[in-house]
């Protein structure tokens, strides 16, 4: 399986989880308990008493300590036992992984959990004061690198999305930067006459625009759309994230945000904007994405050989960045 | 998987797709796609574009050019790809399968394009003018085998389908005729009394009648079912196909069609033979081929050596002949 | 799989089954059907006639033979064939297991049938003329021996049940005295006070009294729990069987019976106990096994290294001697 341990991964978004309160999650094939203790702060846990392997998440959470059901063992943030009533605490624990919150994310490290103090996860600020961001998440039956390839090459969007898309799309000059573990695809749409929807959200009274989408892929599987209007009346935009977490081999938590300055959308628009959003992931995205994943069923995409276009580029160079973590991290395990 | 891919099988009935029309089905463990032409002919594609293996069938027809939904790449009827929006169409391809429309039926050709030159589906005539015809589908959870079994011998009728059998059929001497890929079962009951259900379609008058079954299979999966009856008001008789085509190597399409000559039978008469096929595959023959797979698992049925009676005769024959044909297949592969 | 061949296995309750019925369940991953035969005693044959495997329960019963549906095979008791509609009946044989019917209870043998003779099922006598009796069912999607572990150690009532738990049953001494493959589990809790529900059933009007719960384990995975209450208005008491039986290597019938003696309880007391049983063997247990199965997945309990507790030993040393068990049979195969 081309899963990269050694990497920040989002479980999910801050706000699922009120104090004293408890969330059950798969992440990268663990069974994973993620906690908010009294004091505000989140740690994550496997779920999975070191006992007799009943699950935590059928037990009881306090706010300070995880009881399990079964046998009453009790455990604290960092996964050590701090209740037997059986007899001693010594030794018992349960796994730990590092979490970190920060921009109404909860990011976790399944890999060593020293590697993680060095590394921070990407920072994606959404300050509401000046946007407007709405959440959301669909669970896709695939493998997350179809998901990345997905935004890595937008030329689908005519095609997939018809009202989101126009053939400027696949005319624009397509721009790859690479950097170590990072890329972006950038493509300028010159005098773009974008649909009813668009053109209601961005407001062009029908006028061509130039339209710029640009996506900025971290690996392993986490991406940001920008898109940049210029229109008479000035300038505007939206930002989508598209955070993707490996559930486990071939199935993925997608976790999105769609967002507008609140300075360039009315509330009005900006619905309609985050609306168009969820209704294409949930009927043209994940449908799609989840038939490709059933046609190629248990096989690695590269063994089937697919024809390669010019538009594969960074689809394809972000693999073999993911190959090469991998073969990395396969090293390192020797 | 006794699977045999130099063959023609049934993939489905002509009247399934109009002009403009598309039809997705898995045979022999391929996602096939049945396109039917502005000009009415058919072609058969595999259903999975080569650039990154959406379905083809998620996509549009427009009578002359499938087109991929996800990138917008067209194939043609013969699999090659007409239209690339991304840049040339060199080299891309969709594998397509012969295809033949024949006698209402849609033949395919899962093995070496080549060979199904020389090679003809059997005709199975059925002219509406002067016969009544109507067609059905069962799908099985079986090895295609258990139902090809299943017409061979017929002698389960007095025990699976009382409405349709009497003890006469176990009685009848049975002649097992083989030819090449071929085989005819005939059994001859003699003055045999039909329910009262058959006695109705047959027109007996609830006399006795000299009643013949005759099985013609060419292999691997297709059956026609003659029966002729001979009564004091003259002859009379009906004729069933049953051509199983294997969808994986445990489950099964089974297509089969009724029919009577019109100068036989009144149309109440056909209704109530179609009516009793029908309702015995449904309720009968499916469920027990169903619960003998079950029982059967993934194990080769001869690898749990089956009791053999005298009335498995022609089946044992007919799987000694797919024996041949697969290891044929298998010693060309080489 | 750790499944134990040559031992008796509950296969239901003799009630289950009334003169002419059959009854089809998996037991040790074989298709079994257990038959009432018209002078009232029981037969265990394997569901699958050994012409083409069709399952005889879908066929019919008529107290003496079962006749399978499909090519009309009749199999008496024994599971000789006595009717063959095609020809002879020798060498048609379908295989029958070692069956017998005793307190109410069904056992079958799974292993040689010869070595059944010189062992007897364990005695659960429950004299309805002196007790109370009442009979239930869960499936568990689990390992039997999780189930087993489930009742050698109680210290979980405490915190999976507590309704029917309190603090002294943890700190209870607890006295585990080994048999050959057999154990008794005792714990003794002293001058408790019983919840609400228990109060009633036992009728201690809220005084503490002395709990004695006593666990005796026969191998593979039979368990009579037995309670024994000492109060001021005298000694009363209750008992529970719990006879888990594999149906395959990871998932058990566990079958169950409540009692209480007729002179310690009203009939209101009697269905207070029964329903607290039943209530919280499908909506506390089973949940809680089906959960850790989940955790344990494909893997052996020890493979996983368990934190063990002192609490554990019982179960321990059960899963021991059905180790020395299922080597035992594995050197004999030999």
């Amino acid at each position: 399986m081309w899963l990269i341990r050694n990497a920040w991964y989002v479980a999910g978004f801050s706000e699922e989880i009120a104090v004293g309160q408890m969330v059950a999650r798969r992440i990268l094939d663990c069974h994973l308990l993620l906690l908010r203790h009294s004091d505000g702060a989140i740690s994550a846990l496997v779920d999975r008493c070191p006992h007799r392997f009943a699950p935590l998440s059928r037990g009881d959470f306090d706010g300070q300590t995880v009881t399990c059901r079964y046998h009453g063992l009790g455990f604290g943030r960092d996964g050590a036992c701090t209740h037997n009533p059986h007899g001693s605490t010594a030794g018992l624990r349960v796994q730990s992984w590092p979490i970190r919150e920060q921009d109404g994310l909860l990011w976790v490290w399944p890999g060593e959990a020293a590697r993680s103090e060095s590394v921070m996860p990407p920072r994606y600020m959404l300050d509401e004061s000046v946007a407007y961001v709405r959440h959301g998440y669909i669970h896709g039956n695939a493998d997350y690198r179809l998901m990345v390839d997905n935004i890595l090459d937008l030329s689908h969007v005519e095609f997939l999305h018809p009202a989101l898309g126009t053939p400027e799309i696949r005319k624009a000059a397509v721009e790859v930067t690479e950097e170590s573990n990072a890329m972006r695809v950038s493509r300028a749409m010159k005098q773009e006459v974008l649909g009813d929807g668009l053109a209601y959200v961005y407001g062009t009274g029908g006028q061509p625009v130039n339209r710029t989408m640009t996506v900025d892929w971290s690996a392993p599987s986490n991406l940001v759309l920008t898109v940049d209007i210029e229109r008479q009346a000035g300038r505007t935009g939206s930002q989508s994230l598209h955070l993707c977490t490996p559930e486990t081999g071939n199935s993925t938590h997608y976790f999105y945000t769609a967002s507008m300055l609140r300075k360039d959308a009315t509330p009005d628009q900006f619905d309609a904007f985050a609306g168009a959003l969820a209704r294409v992931f949930m009927t043209e995205d994940k449908p799609m994405i989840d038939a490709q994943q059933e046609r190629i069923g248990g096989q690695e995409l590269s063994a089937l050989k697919p024809a390669l276009l010019k538009i594969d580029k960074a689809a394809v160079l972000a693999r073999r960045k993911l190959e090469q973590l991998v073969a990395l991290e396969a090293t390192e395990l020797q």
